[in-house]
């Protein structure tokens, strides 16, 4: 068995530990005498890896008791649709454009209200992250709405805006983890578990609770109501369990491992690696303005299309896997979550290196 | 490691094989250096997964072309609501009251028009199902709703009712994959996949074109109209990767095992044993009317409350699980779904004639 560097933007790498973990486990949790896929989602095992799961990413983020975690399905994308079902309660809300994911929740926004867009990178493509200092906030507004890291460009915000009383609500699903997070800065953030957490299918969720406490604006069929959610432990309906299940063994390891501070470190010096070699070299160009980039994805481009597609040909020699940039933006793009380890950034920049002074 | 006899309603046990290919391919995927976790839903070897798993679906089933299969998220319970979204054309449907999950569906339909029950079992406490024969439609329904096996009181259908032109909407959750099924009866048949077919957090559905062709009778969210999801092939969003690939896993080994046939014959022959012997037992009593009797879910009481906890408890010493009813019923239940060998059933008679000899 060889396991290769896989820069894909998600589903990504897991840690490997993770991985090995849920291999030996997978015909016998704990002497249970049976897979996790197997358990009843009403049993007292299984309660306790989703209350241990729970409780570990509290401990991990240090998340404030008066905010609810819920671990759901959908992706973000039913995401975009059920926030404004549940909390477009005045039915207009403030929302920070910064590409195709702001523009899909805002698409189904738009079907319970008024979005009022109050800032746009769409005239530079999203090559730059707006300036949170600047913005002016509608006193009316349900909430303001964002998406923190945008996985498709490679740009991040640096800080965040004070959105006052109005509750600040964040897609954080490509940055979730990857350093640490205040969370009472935020009426909601939410992540697809498919970058730094654990496999595709579950979405996390952390709401204040007083946004739980006013009932929904209208009426809603029981999955798409987060109170109903929250009510049941993240259990009205058989949640996906084995999901929530290795998104719990990715807490753990983070917590063994240094938690988000770490993470924070490591991730900041892997991407130091790429953006400074991406800054010394006239060969590479990076896709988005130096203050506005993002630690998870780094997206650049080499002189040409043509050389962007003999550089995709080349990594395969290296078995380095998902380095081509999503269609939108084209170019390449390398992500490197929590699971990339250093090792496969500096193996990335080699080869950038030798592709460079061949193509130079 | 002793794998042991689990008759979890669901999520429920799946075939060791699968589990055993599962587990040996965590860490590197037929040589790709990774985890079908970690796999772009994007990258050529898992479009041929999710390509697979459906072509192996329709060979397994028989699903004529016209009709689309889709793998989404949510459960039935998000389906319950979808349905309805997607296909209250008029407003106006008839439904099939058979308990608990035909009255959470009839609970969302409701928020989009008219149900028209049309048969009920609540007076006789859902343990027989109503005379299909007998069955009047609206001329204007947009749909006849029902659920095929009732999980909870562990009845089903023994024939479907002839809708003509109306198109027969129905959750096969709990006896998907457990006989074969001619899909060119219904307009929709979906399942959640945690019985008989893989883990939690995967919903299969199998709709005829011609309603995906009616455009949606109103504006809806990206991820819940399911003519986008039939469009992008189940990957309009990152869909649930993971369960996706074990659901595949399952169709090889039902198909390698002789198919729907050879389970409908298992199946068969599983049930017999314990209702013959619940039949031949002047000790147990079983839940439901014969005629309506599941072959997934076998539910019976000993003649007491105090005796049904004692044979939980005596239980244990086989390492029998889940054997309580649901508690909206009381009582015992063995769920025996594909995966529970006879030997499982064989071993749960055994105590069960020992029990009785100890307490009649």
């Amino acid at each position: 068995m060889s396991r290769i560097y896989n820069f894909s933007a998600g589903p990504a790498m897991l840690p490997e530990e993770v991985l090995m973990e849920a291999a030996a486990e997978m015909l016998d949790y704990h002497g249970s005498g049976m897979s996790v896929m197997e358990m009843s989602h009403r049993s007292k095992t299984y309660q306790q890896i989703i209350d241990e799961a729970e409780a570990d990413l509290r401990k991990l983020i240090g998340i404030p008791d008066n905010y609810k975690v819920l671990f759901m399905q959908g992706g973000a994308t039913l995401g975009f649709a059920m926030i404004p079902m549940n909390f477009m309660f005045n039915g207009k809300i403030d929302l920070i454009n910064t590409g195709v994911w702001t523009k899909k929740a805002m698409k189904d926004a738009k079907l319970y209200g008024e979005v009022n867009v109050i800032a746009s990178g769409e005239d530079n493509g999203f090559k730059k992250i707006p300036d949170v200092k600047s913005l002016k906030f509608s006193s009316d507004a349900d909430y303001v709405y964002m998406c923190d890291n945008n996985t498709i460009y490679g740009s991040k915000f640096k800080e965040y805006p004070d959105t006052g009383d109005i509750p600040l609500v964040c897609d954080m699903s490509s940055c979730f983890l990857s350093e640490p997070i205040d969370v009472k800065k935020f009426g909601i953030i939410y992540a697809g578990a498919q970058k730094n957490v654990g496999p595709a299918g579950v979405t996390i969720f952390i709401i204040r609770n007083d946004l739980l406490e006013k009932p929904a604006p209208r009426p809603l069929p029981a999955y798409l109501d987060y109170r109903i959610a929250a009510e049941n432990g993240s259990m009205y309906n058989t949640p996906p369990t084995y999901g929530i299940y290795i998104c719990g063994l990715v807490f753990k390891w983070l917590l063994r491992t240094g938690g988000l501070e770490f993470r924070d470190k490591n991730n900041r010096e892997k991407a130091a690696i790429l953006y400074d070699y991406l800054d010394s070299s006239d060969f590479y160009r990076p896709y988005v303005d130096k203050d506005s980039r993002s630690l998870m994805n780094v997206t650049f481009r080499t002189p040409s299309d043509e050389l962007d597609a003999e550089f995709l040909e080349g990594a395969k020699k290296y078995k380095f896997t998902n380095l081509k940039g999503h269609r939108s933006v084209g170019g390449l793009r390398a992500s490197i979550y929590n699971a990339m380890p250093l090792d496969g950034v500096r193996a990335l920049v080699a080869y950038m290196k030798e592709f460079e002074e061949a193509h130079k």
